[in-house]
């Protein structure tokens, strides 16, 4: 069959709306109707050219909502109708890391994923004849795509495609880190760097589960009012304090039970760190460092009682979670519609490329 | 009242055996007859000088296990007779810290402990008219010491003086990292680096709870004996292989489910982190490093799930969890005996330091 895609040809040169050949479902993969991507930081990286593991030409896009067109053989989860968000990190609830309780890093398809290519080891797409690769697995930048059956969560057909798309990353990276990695409690301190969309979705997170003070750093007083909204009781600017680890603990009685960083950037990271409290806070790591960056601290830091760990997709499992996850926005536990600041159709990608890159946006939407 | 004690009068000078003054206790106090003493690390450290903290003259030892001779004013839970421990990490049970679930790193008298006095700013020992200062709060390197009733432990009385003293420190450090701090599962796989007594004890607590593999990795072939009959079931020597965390991936079937580093050195602290498996490893650090040094990995061993913590004292609640310890022991489920390799009168006590320093000893005690 044919679909319209957004094709990355190349590294740092906008996307091309092209019609591309789409092969259908092979054995245990599904054909999706795509309804609506979001346009995240990583696909910007990716096309980008710094991120050393990207290939073109690809179709790009990762965070979608859509409907089952059909199933390939032995797909039994899963029906024509179903609607659907794809998952980069999948569920085959069969592998080593799927049966451990304490990792959501489903390995069974890595591989081939991590080569832009069905678990078969070839693409579904091609344009003029030539292959066109898949990305993180899902390819979302096109109104039908194929995924594997492991790598789709089936959802309530009630939910609004334009805005649980973000559930596809986002949501689900910022609320999962709260819920599934941290564990916060009820009336937990938690400190939050950085509040673009993760930060955001990581302040409604703890809201949802009860956070006592739930603390904002950031450099852009601009992005107080909507974290506000988002349920942040205290902002701090580190440009406008002599030391932010000392105002936080300060703030705190002590410092934080959890902190987050949504930044990307080792030194805040060390700062989440050594803002937690003695005996018991632990720090979570959400962004991602630029290649070759090191954390260090004191280990004295963690010997007096700090834990340090990391987020992968908030620590969901995709086909398990996100359902769940929908349920909350549908349930009005959190907050989408907001962080869904422009909308636009396929034709007009990369404007949202250029929003984001201006800090214009928190998160754009296609609409197919 | 008189008792015996080694006085250590300056850093870098050998103890020095004194008849000192020992003022009863006051409110809250108990007066405690040491029957037994370990020689540990962090005293041979604090005697060298290299302590930040340490301060002179003071009666050294932390490490002790002796009867309640006499109670202050408003002690309840101990009388004479008891058979006890003293805690150099207290257990109030009514601070932040001691009422929080996730540490064992009681508040309540930090502050005077830290500058070698009891809570009420005073020091009951004294030689010639002048203070001589506590240590750790135990100030075991004395027939008889003075403690705060919440920093003694009340144990069985059936239990041997001259082998639980080691349980007021060593045993319950690494015993406790595995128990209370990383709560290893049956069937775990555990990397231990450094094989020293702190690493004796990690392994057979691993041992205790049923680990699976338990791996060794130290320079020194000569540990490998002693290890094997505490539990160790695999060794690597970094020495003789090119790079010892592709080792343990290998041995451990992708890394360790936890990884302990009682060493001191930030070097072998990073190797413990990223030798844990992908996706759940946890690596803890309970060795001491040197003033200033610093850990550091990339952030990337975090989001892709090991878990970097630390631990003092075992994670071990002191009068809770001590006395727990003494019936593993008394009950066969530990070895303390062949850890005690030498023993000697209190007059002999530098011959402990002596031993220490050439790696003669694994724990030597001082018999009252």
């Amino acid at each position: 069959m044919e679909t319209r895609a957004a094709v990355a040809f190349k590294a740092g040169e906008p996307l091309s709306i092209e019609t591309v050949q789409l092969d259908g479902p092979r054995k245990g993969e599904v054909l999706v109707e795509l309804k609506a991507t979001g346009i995240c930081h990583t696909d910007a990286f990716t096309l980008s050219g710094d991120d050393p593991e990207g290939a073109f030409p690809a179709i790009l896009g990762h965070e979608g909502a859509g409907v089952v067109v059909e199933v390939g053989e032995g797909v039994t989860s899963l029906e024509v109708g179903d609607h659907v968000i794809p998952l980069y990190t999948p569920e085959c609830r069969e592998c080593d890391y799927c049966l451990h309780p304490k990792t959501n890093l489903c390995q069974s398809i890595r591989e081939t994923q991590g080569k832009g290519v069905m678990p078969d080891g070839t693409s579904r797409f091609s344009l003029n004849g030539e292959p066109i690769l898949h990305y993180m697995g899902c390819s979302t930048f096109s109104n039908y795509t194929v995924l594997p059956e492991i790598a789709l969560a089936k959802i309530r057909k009630d939910a609004p495609f334009d805005k649980v798309c973000y559930i596809g990353c986002g949501v689900t990276t910022g609320v999962g880190a709260v819920v599934y990695d941290a564990k916060v409690e009820p009336g937990s301190n938690v400190v939050v760097f950085g509040l673009g969309g993760i930060g955001l979705n990581v302040i409604q997170g703890a809201r949802m589960v009860g956070a006592n003070k739930i603390v904002g750093i950031d450099l852009n007083e601009g992005k107080v009012e909507m974290a506000k909204k988002f349920g942040m009781t205290d902002f701090i600017n580190p440009s406008k304090c002599d030391n932010v680890i000392e105002a936080i603990l300060d703030l705190t009685n002590g410092g934080a039970d959890y902190s987050f960083e949504c930044i990307g950037n080792v030194n805040t990271m060390r700062q989440a760190l050594e803002c937690c409290h003695k005996g018991w806070g632990e720090s979570v790591i959400i962004g991602v460092a630029g290649a070759g960056q090191e954390i260090s601290t004191r280990p004295f830091q963690l010997v007096t009682g700090r834990v340090w760990r990391g987020s992968a997709f908030g620590g969901a499992r995709g086909r398990t979670d996100v359902p769940k996850i929908v349920d909350w926005y549908m349930n009005g536990k959190i907050n989408i519609d907001d962080l869904i600041t422009h909308t636009m159709p396929l034709e007009d990608i990369n404007k949202a490329f250029d929003l984001m890159h201006h800090g214009e946006s928190i998160r754009s939407v296609v609409l197919y």
